[in-house]
Parts: C-alpha cells; structure tokens; sequence
C-alpha cells in the first residue's frame, strides 16, 4: 500500500507542475514558442548518441521478448529517424500559430461585445504505443498549441523516451520556458496509468492512442475527457458501377501499401453484381501479394484458397495482411454492414454512380467518408494539416486526423461598457 | 436481479431504437424537420389540458415533499409557460440549419478535395432538473439538429414529462418523422439513470444538467463523452481603477436579478486599494436587498452584520441570496484566488485600465470573460444564439453557451478520381 502510495504522489505531482506550466504556456508569444521549438530540435540532434544508445536498450528487450519484427522496426531508432524528429519540429516552428485567433466576434443583446478567441486546451495527457517518435512529435504539437503534456508511452520505449524527453526538456530551459509543459511518466505499470486517467483535476484532456484495450480502459476507467483515436476496421466498398481497374488498384493501395496503420483497409465488399467479374482477379492479386483472404459464403466460391470469414473476421482491425470479404446485395446493405461493423474512422466507395456515391456519403456514420480514393489518405499530413497528434474516432471536439487546430479550445471575451443585463 | 435485468432492458430498448432513429433524423430535409417543429408547437397548444393537469400532479407531490418555493416555481407549468415552450418550437423552425453546412473545403495530397460537412452527432442522452419547460426545449434542439434524443428528467416532473413528450412524439408520427427521435426515460430511478450513462454503444453524447452531484456522478460513471454544464461559482472583481458606481451596478445585477442560476454571480473580489470606498456602500445595498454577506477577514471590518467566510464558502455555487466576499491585495491575487475557487464558468472584471482588462481576459480560465458587464449575460439568448441546451463549463467540443452548432460534430468527405496513396 505505501508503494502505491507513492505511484499516486509521483503522477500527482506531475499533474500540479503541468497545470502550473500549462498557466505560463497559455500566455507565451508565438516567437517564443517557435524559438523553443527549433532548440528542442537542436537538443535532439545534441544528444543523437545518448538516444540511440537507450533506444538500443530497447530494442535487446524487445528481441529478447521475442516482439515482432514489425513492433521492433516501430520501435527502432536510427540517425535519420531522430533527424525526422528533429525536423518534424522545426517544421511545427514553421506552423501558423492557431493560438489567439478570433473566430467570431459579434454584438450581443444590449451592444455587449462578443469574441469567440481560440485558446489553449490546458493539460493534455498522453498515452500511446511503442513508437519514440511518437514522444517527440506529440511534445511538440502540444508546446505549439500552448499546452502542457504529460507522455505516458509504452513500457517497452522507456529507456528511449527518457532520453527523448530529457533533451527536449533541457532545451525549454535554455530558452527560459517552462520545463514542465512537456513531462514524462517514466513509471509505465498500468496502475500509474489509470492513476493518469483519474486525474480529472489536474488534467483537461486525454489522448489514447493504441490498441482497442487501451482504449476501452481509457473508456471505462478515465474521468478525463478524452479522444479515443485511432482503431481503424476500414472498409473498400466496390459499387455496381465502379471501374474495376480502379478499384483493384485502391484496394491493393488500402490493404497493402502499409498494413500496421489504422487507415489500412481490413474489409472489402463487393456489390453482387461485380462479384464475378471482380473478386476472382482481385483475390487473386492481393494473395499474389502475400494476402491472406476471409470470405463470406457468397464470396468464397470466386477466391481459391481463402479461409471462411467468422463474425469476428468482419468486425476486426487485423492490422496485417488478411483482408475480410463480404458480398453485398444492394448498395444499402453494404452501408448497413459498414455501420454494424465499422469503427467510424474511414470507409471508401468505388463508383461511377451519382447518387450512389451521395448515399454512401450521406449515411455512412465515419469520420472520413472517401469516393474512388484510397483509406490511406485519411492522414493529418495528407490533408494537409502539417502535423497530427492522432486521428479521433469519436464525434466530440474532434473527429478524424487532429492537426493543431484540434489541440486548442475557446474562450468567449466579451467587452461591455457597464452592461447590467435588463 | 429480475427487477434490474428488466430496467437494464428498456434502457437498452429506448438506445436500440435512438440509434435506428437518429439515422432517420441525420437524412431528413430542413424543411420536413421545420415542419414537425411547428406541428410540435401546435400539439403541446392541443394537449395543454392534459399538460397541466399532469402538471398540477407533480406540483401537488412537490408541495407535499416541502420542496423550496424556488424549486415548486421551476416546476409549475401554466397557460403562459405551455405557450413559452410552444412558441420556443416555433422560434427553432425559424432558425438557420446549421446540418450540412461546408465548415471549409479544400484539396489535399495528390489533388484529392476534401470537403468538411457538418452532420449531426448522431443519439444524445441528456439528464436534467425538474423544470418541464426543459423537455420542450431540448427535445427541439435536438430535433431541429437533426438528432436523436433520450430524455431523463427528474422524477418530481414525471407526469409533466410524460404528457410533454407524448405530445411531441404524436406531432413527429403525424408528419411522418421517425417518433423515437424524441424519447423518455420515464423510469427516473438513479439506477436507470446510470444504465444510460454506460449505453456508449447507443449513445455518442450526455449533457448532464443540475446539481454538482449529478455532474461528479457522470464524471465518475458515464462511459459516454460528456459536456459538463452549468455550475457557476461565478466572481465579480472589482479593480483598483473601477468606476465604482458602474461596480456596484452590476454587482447587484449579478447577484440578485436572478439568484437561482448558473451565471449569477456568488463571490465578489475587491482590489484592497478601494476596499473602504467600495465595501460599506455596497455591503449596505446588497443587505437591503436581502443578500447575506460571508466575508474574509479583511474585509469583514467594512461589512457590519457580515458573516465570516469559511473555506467552503468561496467555494460554493450558492444560487441563492448569499454573496462571499474577499478582498484581493492585487489583480494577480484576484486572478489566482479565481482560478483556484471558480468553476471555468463566467467571470468579470469590473476597471477601466487597459492592461488590468487584458491581464484577466487572459489569464482567467473560464468559458466567458467579462469586462465591465454582468454574469448574467452568459446565456445563449442574450449573445444571440436563438436557443441554447446549457452552458458548457469544459474545454472539449464546447465551451460556454451551447446552441444548434454545439449539437453537430463535422464529417469529412473526401472526393476522388481513383487516387491510391503514393
């Protein structure tokens, strides 16, 4: 009990220093932050030896603990992903700052004065996967909007992310900023975890990014508000009218250009009119490329050597190369099995169909809803947002990729000249 | 555990047919929705005697119960109030559609056009106080926003819900609009009531409105996104340049024009600097108008007949005719004993000096900032939002006075020509 004890004074602690933090931040100039932002650059490339050998650390346990080559490769570090780090924050210095814009001002009832400004969020916690330049990205996206974070990235990142958040902490001192605007919760137990969740008086926002038992934890057990991200089962939905070259060419862009990512596709579904004329090339395509097929009975007979699809099949992100097909009668079935089994992240539609591509829009319930374009351009940097701290799956605050914008709030200021309200 | 398996069941029930409901609502026209606004307004005029008689019954409970004039007050429904909530149906049809409005478009990576729609949210639980005319209201909004809507009033206006939303209910069927759009909880157990802050598979939002307790028991339970809403332990504070005059002015109208609301004022702060001038006058004023003082030790010397404020005291929400009193040595003292007491709700300065202003719009954290006017005009009607569901005291989705674009979230919809990602 006294051990826990401390657990919760340690994560305790960091709340107040980052609420105190988070006052300053609030109040900084956009050139201080920028400078500070191109310093923690610096500070990276500074300490590029010290990094790298934690991160080795890292990585001897991960090998030891038998992860996968695909967790290693996230986890790894080398000299040119520590210059992209380095890089991704000089170009959040280059960012315009959304911090103090007015987004509407306006004359309310007896002439007040109304502006609706965009400010700082406060204190932003953050819990994440096993990807340290995760820590670095995050960080700084934070200390460009005018918060204060709190990382809590995986265990198995630990050694890299101290040495990570070490450096970027030295450099806001250099610059006379406040050190604790980015803090680390260097004890990864899942009880400092939901210790962090719980924390709703020091904390405005939570951020999970991982897996869905993270994020139903963070659901069930945090008193936060919070953005659950990033659990993508996305579908490619190849209409009657679609141009099946295209189509072919989209999902072989969806499920295979990057399989690890939650803007992959996980599902395909077939209008039963195409059926025959697509899925026996398609299958055979994607199996060419090493992708393993999960069919429903109807689909089945046109894929040679693909398995028979389970319920649980059509409601998984796999997040590897296995892809779940479905024949679907109509149009609005396939939207009716999108929204059933979906994850409202991303869902594509292959047409040539006016108001087949309208339905598709219109009623599927996702944050990014694509025609004839591939899931993998839901994407802060593919919109054009410059960063992203994660692609939000909910529909409060946030939905899909987060860019600056979304890491801020507002505040109303109103200017009266002795208004007593009639 | 029969008895609690079965309200598990109509909860769950009430969800299942929300959801169908609300994909009905997200598709319908403005102008059917405007439509069954106005056939809303014109069923509660048809059903007023069954209304009031309902009404009559709750009142009658309430009387028994010894509940406050104050809260009996909220409760009572007349001809009048009927034809408030009447015409409030109507004032929504009037109102803009905020549903399908491009927030912004845009092309991104490899020329594909984005475009950022506002869509509904999809199924909204709210729980709120006993005031009927409430039911109306936020079952309009919702309505209107091209949602669906749970309601769970308080038990002590059951029998007024009742009547309220099966009037509503038979104007939506008459039109041929799906009636689950609009239903009750009519089991007010809290047990229901916590049921439905766990439904996150049906619902994608709660709106808890009321006590403290309600809202600390959604923080603690609900596995719902929520908005907090309307406690306001607001402050008015007094700078050493005031115009005391105009101080006083709005002090009064702060705190007494109306004692039982969110954004009436419950602490006064007064710069020492004009303590003596300030203090014995409007202490003087404020006690005639019945207001009991609770004042700090430094002031309590200006303020014959004052109480002694206590720690809770300039933590308290009153909402009632009870000022707290606290002489600040500066302005950055004012702002901090803020910060610290308040609830990021509404708070004002009153001064005529440039910077002081600015120091506290800045450095206040809370949804509106005032300067040289009263709380009071924190509220959807008076900045000109045309209907407002409650004042939102969180950072996240929405801040301060929610009206029609506060119930929408946004959705992206991606245009393509057969774009894979590169």
């Amino acid at each position: 009990m006294g051990e826990n004890q401390d657990k919760v004074s340690v994560v305790n602690a960091l709340g107040i220093k980052a609420k105190q933090a988070a006052a300053a931040m609030a109040q900084m100039r956009t050139e201080d932050k920028n400078r500070i932002l191109m310093r923690m650059a610096e500070s990276l490339r500074t300490d590029i030896d010290e990094i790298l050998a934690a991160n080795a650390l890292d990585v001897e346990a991960a090998v030891k603990k038998e992860q996968t080559a695909a967790f290693i490769d996230r986890l790894t570090l080398n000299p040119s992903r520590v210059e992209d780090m380095a890089i991704g924050l000089e170009a959040l210095a280059a960012l315009k700052d959304p911090i103090g814009e007015v987004l509407h001002g306006w004359k309310g009832a007896q002439d007040i004065g109304i502006t609706k400004v965009r400010v700082p969020i406060g204190v932003i916690g953050m819990i994440y996967e096993a990807r340290p330049n995760v820590t670095a990205d995050a960080a700084g996206i934070c200390f460009k909007t005018g918060n204060a974070v709190i990382l809590r990235g995986s265990g198995d990142a630990r050694e890299s992310n101290i040495l990570i958040v070490k450096a970027l902490r030295r450099a806001i001192g250099e610059e006379g900023g406040p050190e604790d605007a980015v803090q680390l919760l260097e004890d990864t137990s899942r009880e400092a975890a939901v210790e962090l969740m719980k924390m709703n008086r020091y904390l405005d926002l939570l951020i999970p990014r991982g897996t869905a038992g993270l994020i139903q934890t963070v659901v069930q057990e945090s008193t936060i508000p919070a953005i659950e991200t990033g659990i993508g089962n996305c579908h490619v939905y190849v209409d009657a009218t679609a141009d099946l070259e295209m189509a072919l060419k989209i999902l072989i862009n969806a499920k295979t250009q990057r399989i690890g990512v939650c803007n992959a596709a996980e599902s395909l579904i077939v209008h039963q009119s195409v059926a025959e004329a697509f899925l026996p090339g398609a299958g055979k395509a994607l199996q060419e490329l090493g992708v393993e097929l999960r069919a429903c009975p109807d689909s089945i007979p046109y894929l040679p050597g693909a398995l028979a699809a389970t319920e649980e099949d059509f409601g998984a992100e796999y997040l590897d190369m296995i892809l779940s097909i479905k024949i679907a009668d109509s149009l609005e079935l396939a939207v009716e099995h999108i929204n059933t089994y979906g994850t409202k992240h991303t869902e594509a539609i292959i047409t040539k169909d006016y108001d087949a591509a309208n339905y598709f829009t219109q009623n599927v319930d996702a944050a990014v809803v694509l025609v004839n374009a591939s899931t993998r351009f839901t994407d802060g940097g593919m919109f054009g947002f410059g960063a992203e701290i994660g692609i939000s799956t909910q529909k409060l605050h946030a939905r899909g990729p987060m860019g600056l914008e979304e890491m801020t709030t507002i505040k109303y200021i109103v200017h009266g000249e002795g208004q007593a309200r009639d």
